[in-house]
């Protein structure tokens, strides 16, 4: 795409407001732009990255049998009562009514906006189970949520309007439940490994749904919200609400490793919920006695919108961000320098389609700026791979890594190599 | 994908309160399912044709420059207020309040629910277009709308929550605006011939937002909920609100044809709005002489929802769904008879990896029932081409169109080459 054309156009100051660093990075580079506190629109750019990341969601999902469909984001009242989640009180922790939008029309009827699904899946997986022939199922979606956070900060890590994708699934055992746990649990793996994080993977408590411990997925990040715990020598780790101890003390699990405490940011959560929502909501099947079951439930979250503001924040440098080739808005930035009263001797305009042609994704900074302006503005929004066709670089391109200061001329064939071997 | 696991299964009779043809055979054959009414889930089948529809629309749009981005569903009271839209009296015809989802929440904060965005866009564009060079600049999302429409009915086609494809566009001048206006409304034809329909472009009164005439996309449809008069000799065409005259009279444009009146469905339109959101928003722009002007500006409108339930009412029969190959969930059915004490001699999971190794997406019918149940249920769903294996088929695959009754014994090479020609 032709960055004279590219909405909006870069910014040289952050947001007054603007405190956290994928806030700061974001809003400069043009990928998103706030509506109101905790609402952005994801602009071209910033989509591109959401899609990317929501493309490697769904080969993972569709690899362990996830079936994509979309669900209502208007809820009425009637079902989040079943559970109990429209109001709340003291006996009912998991009430939902601090951040929940509710709301009555001009006719009387009431609604919630889709603060998660539960309800909703629970409800539609009633009408159409009957038998233990009918399961397990799994579905997911990835859709908006809305949830009235008293303070929505950290830029698009807490916004009070997001995307998210989640996965409910539905089985006749609770041993089943537990060994597709497990497959999630590691497509969850793959998806934060492909998606370039250094995470871990922490304990939580289980609260009032099941006496099951639940995993929150947590990328290591200096701005992150959450206090984790870790082992460096093994896989275990715990959330600062369950973690009974010291850091720096022995590993409880393996009794080798150190414990270590981190800051870091919750991408994604996995809940084994048991039977909890099926008893209230009366959600059964007939097993091949003929007798009524309820249905064993899990739900499995991760925030796209947010994965976008945590890539931001573990990676970037002074000058801007520096995506990962897996997400990035665009493989390559093109960048022509233009020659004054001379034609450059490489066409940049053959050079973007023969980029394109090899099926590589390009933005071609067109535009008639100085080298100084151009080269900041590619800093600043990131794209890993920069080339320069100039009047100095003749019949080759300069190639440069954004994570790196080294300069190359090579040939065009040599650059759309180099580009291809990076995915 | 194995039809044992798709979710749901489909069931035989139609719920009892539909009574349009859409309603029936989607809800019939699993496509989609009601939250309450106007309120529809896109289960997986479904979830399939609306992204086939949705990536031929983006298609179209990139085509025309269009730049694709997300913005937020819930908007403060504060910008709808600027155009009056907020509100409703006689002096303000555009008002919306009859069908917009308005609330307060427990901050007494006032929002509305995307009743549709141009006042959204108007705000985005007001912070980052200072200068001609800035424009022109065109942006489109697909995303959810709410219209609280005192009836929702005609199955989805009338939904409360449905999903469209807008696109705004924003210009220097009338000129600009009106040459781009022509861009989309070529471009609406090209994504409505690639969906199969068979559509009229109607004049619509322009309202109080232009002197301009605008236009809406109907497919002509017998259950269509709309009135609409064309010629049969040339383009012409307008709908009942403005059309003066008799059908059966000579066209008023060619005076050659003969005006022709017909029931249709509006799945698309397009506004050309002139000045009057960016009068009242003050979104202007500094032109070369360095004077302050407002920006021209239009949006154009599909639903997305609304082409799937149009493509079930202009393509069935008394079987079910004939999905026209370019939207259908699936390229392939293939039906699996199981051979009663012995094998068969071809392995319906060669043909199936074969099949997916060529492109071609196919359900896979796996399960134990008999060949009637198996059909109908086949015919139901609509996917265009059945192949069978089963005793009778020997090492050849039983190649049937779901719009014609013939069958053929093709290899699978054959039936490869036929599917792909197809697309």
């Amino acid at each position: 795409m032709l960055q004279s054309k590219l909405f909006p156009k870069t910014r040289k100051e952050p947001p007054r407001e603007a405190e956290s660093i994928n806030h700061k990075l974001l809003v400069r580079g043009g990928f998103i732009d706030q509506l109101m506190a905790g609402s952005w629109t994801l602009l071209p750019l910033g989509w591109r990255v959401v899609s990317r990341i929501n493309q490697i969601i769904r080969e993972e999902m569709n690899a362990i049998g996830g079936q994509e469909m979309l669900m209502p984001l208007l809820h009425p009242r009637s079902i989040w009562g079943e559970t109990g989640r429209w109001g709340s009180t003291k006996d009912n922790p998991l009430g939902a009514k601090e951040i929940m939008y509710q709301f009555k029309d001009m006719r009387g009827r009431e609604y919630a906006l889709s603060f998660t699904h539960e309800e909703i899946v629970m409800d539609l997986l009633r009408k159409h189970i009957r038998s233990y022939q009918d399961l397990p199922v799994a579905v997911y979606h990835f859709s908006t949520k809305f949830r009235n956070e008293p303070r929505a900060r950290s830029g698009i890590l807490r916004g009070r309007e997001f995307m998210m994708k989640d996965l409910y699934s539905a089985h006749t055992t609770e041993a089943d439940l537990m060994e597709y746990y497990d497959q999630v649990k590691e497509a969850y793996s793959k998806i934060f490994t492909r998606l370039g994080f250094d995470f871990r993977i922490t304990e939580s408590g289980g609260g009032v749904f099941t006496d099951k411990t639940t995993h929150e997925f947590q990328v290591l990040a200096e701005g992150g919200e959450d206090t984790i715990f870790y082992c460096d020598a093994c896989g275990w780790g715990e959330n600062r609400e369950i973690f009974e101890g010291k850091a720096g003390e022995r590993c409880p699990s393996c009794k080798k490793g150190k414990t270590i405490r981190a800051q870091a940011i919750e991408v994604g959560n996995i809940f084994p919920l048991g039977t909890w929502y099926s008893e209230k909501m009366n959600v059964s099947y007939t097993d091949a006695d003929g007798r009524q079951k309820p249905v064993w439930f899990a739900s499995y979250g991760i925030g796209s919108t947010r994965v976008l503001g945590a890539s931001v924040e573990v990676s970037h440098d002074e000058s801007g961000i520096i995506w990962y080739p897996q997400v990035a808005p665009f493989d390559v930035h093109l960048i022509e320098l233009k020659a004054q009263n001379s034609k450059l001797k490489t066409d940049p305009k053959e050079i973007y389609k023969r980029l394109s042609e090899a099926g590589i994704e390009v933005l071609w900074d067109d535009r008639d700026k100085s080298a100084g302006e151009k080269f900041a503005e590619a800093d600043l929004i990131g794209i890993p791979v920069r080339l320069v066709v100039s009047k100095e670089t003749a019949e080759n391109i300069e190639w440069k890594r954004r994570n790196s200061k080294k300069t190359e001329l090579l040939s065009l064939r040599q650059a759309i190599d180099r580009v291809k071997k990076m995915h």
